[in-house]
């Protein structure tokens, strides 16, 4: 099948060599020329036959809508849009009727699978009416990991990315799981090889997991992970979660502390933790830290 | 080899059957006479060979004492007593004392595995001195399950329940954070399917893992859980867990969230949301829901 | 003073009272005509002389859009509009906008005080332009409680609602913090008197403040509360703040957990904790608790 | 009334004057002899005429311990010890026993009131039985703050100090809400003065308190605490609250938040943030912060 690919980084480029490795015939656009198949957008859209189908894999918010509006104006009634970055599902609806007033159809993949996808496959979590996915089905068939599962069609337009926003806010709940366990195991003196407790808990355990495996990877790395900085990103896709679960009255603590810890670790001096000693030392005499 | 094993509970009874097929000899004793292959404790001594080896699986605290206390004057120097129960990791330190003023060995194994261990084997983390351990080789091989995972000395008497501690204080988090997503898709009307994308996750995703497996396995026998009761035990370890991040200044958010979680989910009527609601009505003249 | 005031529900009432207790005029409209002093919206513009100022006390979102899209084309250039209401701050930069297009001043006030106000005064946090917020001085006056505080010009539009909800999110976390320790008093053998501990802490504590006052009142009525459900509302200023600090990488753990448990107050069964009751039965053969 | 006080540190120097100045006559002991009235404790005995009082005033665990145990042997029948301290609540009841064998009374009081009690009082939670008790009213009396509130005979042994730790646990998360309302002020371009927003809230306001007054005599000293470091301790009430909780399966998600902020405010480098950094790292080939 013939798709264009727009937005052609780490993950757009290994998803075209995943799909030409199929057989399928992907047109590639990128505002690099060093990545790009094409001069333009334009041109991308003419390479390829009606009906067309263009995925977007570009940044999520501006770049985004930025690709959305000019495949508005340059596709034709009856192509179809995927939109497979990290949008937020809230983006998924306004993005649908924009299209749509053109008559062409939108659906929103969330894509999970990081720098292991082109190997293993992606997982894709896709959104939107049935008839503009069927289109797709040989594109995800190719794309997804080989087996049963790794694909799932979860409902109306923005339920792949709401998908795929849980998917993240779990994942920070696990990460920060085993960032727990593994920071208690360090700090006990009975114990005396906290990664090999980690590498024997990868069968037959209740927490085996895949991100398991790749802590252990990395212990075998770097044994007490002394090289790093305790400093971690968040993507946007954890505090979506949060706010989602606000909107619904969903209690979410576990995700959300994790969330918090992040936060937290980004900051060189907490400003909050200054009142608690001011306040301390207003009450109690009690001596603070200052800064020199 | 040969090896006397108190307590044929759901654990010990099924760990006596695996030994069994692995052509170790199992002498089991429980309280219970339909279960026991002997009269007594002190029988259990008798029909084994010196230098013995007692596997004690009987439930922690008051139990387990007894029997430590009972193996202390039937068993004889080089014997060695395994306490494979679910013990808080203080207590082995204690428990490897009093045997040792008799001349025997103590060796605490923390054992994970529910009731998929008898088939798939039981993981291991084991802690005591090297001259103990090594001596039950041989049950931890037949134990474990097959592959090179599974099993660990950790270290030092207590180290064993001191991981398997940790391990299930991670347990408790992850579960919470597949609960958590769990509910949130389910509010969501975009999705239609919440267990179809639980059961695509389970491949080229960041969060596949057993536990997501089960859940799968789970919504399969009741799509939305309708049958049950959202009320969650604990079984002591997520509290120890708390108790030693407090003892070491470790902070555990996601870990002890979870734990909390399951203290209110076993609230009828929560006294302090009471208060709460008391407090608005006091400043605000809110309403308030009585009890009819 | 003149003033013309908008809403006069349980707060816009008693603050109508206040305010001409102080001597000021004040034109009063509601929906309902019994409250109302006037017959519309226009009846109210009419009454007051230029330069008009008009309190607008109306439900948040909606209803406020509402009545500041009608004053936008009743009043003239130089009036100016107040919003006391709990408009979420980022409302008020777009009603500045649209009632500067028509020369319209806009300042907005976050109010404290609930039934108290009429008689205490109620605290006030202001945002807007030196220039509208100056006008508005005797106004502020007469509502903020006599005394050297309880007044603030907060920053620009936007500012004084910002205050008013982080005001509310710490509300949220000592109301929390409150309502844990009585719990935890209430489930312990040897405290024979919860109510006389929390009635103690009035003096010489450092918890001491106004919702301590208020818990033992509400003690003095119900001992134990029985006659309460532990069933919490929120009101959306804790949600905002959540979602506030997320904007800003803002860590929140105490003020998010305790909009979570108003959240998990409010649920009959906890979803989550069926997927967590689900998943122990899964792997450990652990009994749940069924609906019959 | 005569009384002997133990431990002449920062509380128990100021609680000496405190009860002079109400006219009582205290002998006071410390091992550091300028502040001492006495040179031995048994010389403290000794100056007290039967039936004695002792108040000791010295830190929780062993100091406190080896105080008891010494007063056990020197003090006779009808005697009675009030322990003033940080003790830990369980260590009330052995303190009890022990002394009760030689026919000494034992009275807990938790004490509030830091380096203001002096001048404001000190407000005293108190366990025991009612004869033991009712022979301290006039101490009681005289280091209580003035007015109806600041004394509860809490219930039985140990009550004194439970409800002193549940204090501290409260003052913990509400110290907690205003740092975490203040960082997010501090945040926002919109405010332009946080800290008359804190000044402000001083009155008419639901978070008006002793705390929040302090909050501004720390915020008049240093306007946005440029010369603390985010940096601050607990003094193991709070972990106590946390146990005690535990023990009882009551949840205190937002006291347990505000220990745990405290914990990591004191590690340079958060180790489980170094573990998510990694794990970020291994599925997506995050970037992570190197130690150079």
């Amino acid at each position: 099948m013939q798709i264009g690919l727009v937005g052609l980084g780490k993950m757009g480029g290994n998803m075209r060599e995943r799909l030409r490795n199929a057989g399928h015939t992907v047109v590639g656009y990128d505002t690099n020329p060093e990545l790009s198949d094409v001069a333009s957008l334009a041109d991308l859209v003419d390479r390829l036959d009606a009906p067309r189908t263009v995925w977007v894999m570009v940044p999520a918010g501006g770049p985004t809508q930025l690709v959305i509006d000019q495949l508005g104006s340059l596709l034709k009634p009856y192509d179809t849009v995927v939109d497979g970055g990290n949008s937020r599902w809230t983006d998924d609806e306004k993005h649908a009727k924009e299209l749509s007033a053109h008559g062409i159809g939108f659906v929103d993949a969330g894509v999970s699978g990081g720098v292991w996808g082109l190997q293993n496959g992606y997982a894709l979590m896709v959104g939107g009416e049935k008839e503009h996915v069927d289109r797709l089905k040989p594109i995800f068939e190719a794309l997804k990991p080989e087996g049963p599962y790794g694909y799932v069609h979860a409902g109306k337009v923005g339920a792949g990315h709401f998908a795929k926003m849980v998917h993240n806010g779990i994942e920070y709940a696990m990460m920060q799981a085993y960032a727990e366990g593994w920071e208690l195991l360090e700090k006990v003196d009975s114990v005396d090889n906290v990664r090999e407790v980690f590498r024997s808990w990868q069968d037959g355990t209740v927490i085996r997991s895949w991100l398991l495996d790749l802590a252990v990877s990395a212990l075998d790395e770097d044994e007490h992970l002394e090289k790093l900085k305790g400093y971690a990103q968040d993507s946007g896709e954890g505090r979506w979660t949060v706010e989602a679960a606000i909107d619904h009255a969903v209690p979410l603590p576990a995700i959300t502390t994790s969330l918090f810890a992040r936060f937290a670790s980004r900051q060189d001096d907490s400003p909050q933790m200054k009142m608690i000693a001011a306040l301390r030392n207003q009450f109690g005499g009690h001596a603070v830290e200052s800064k020199e």
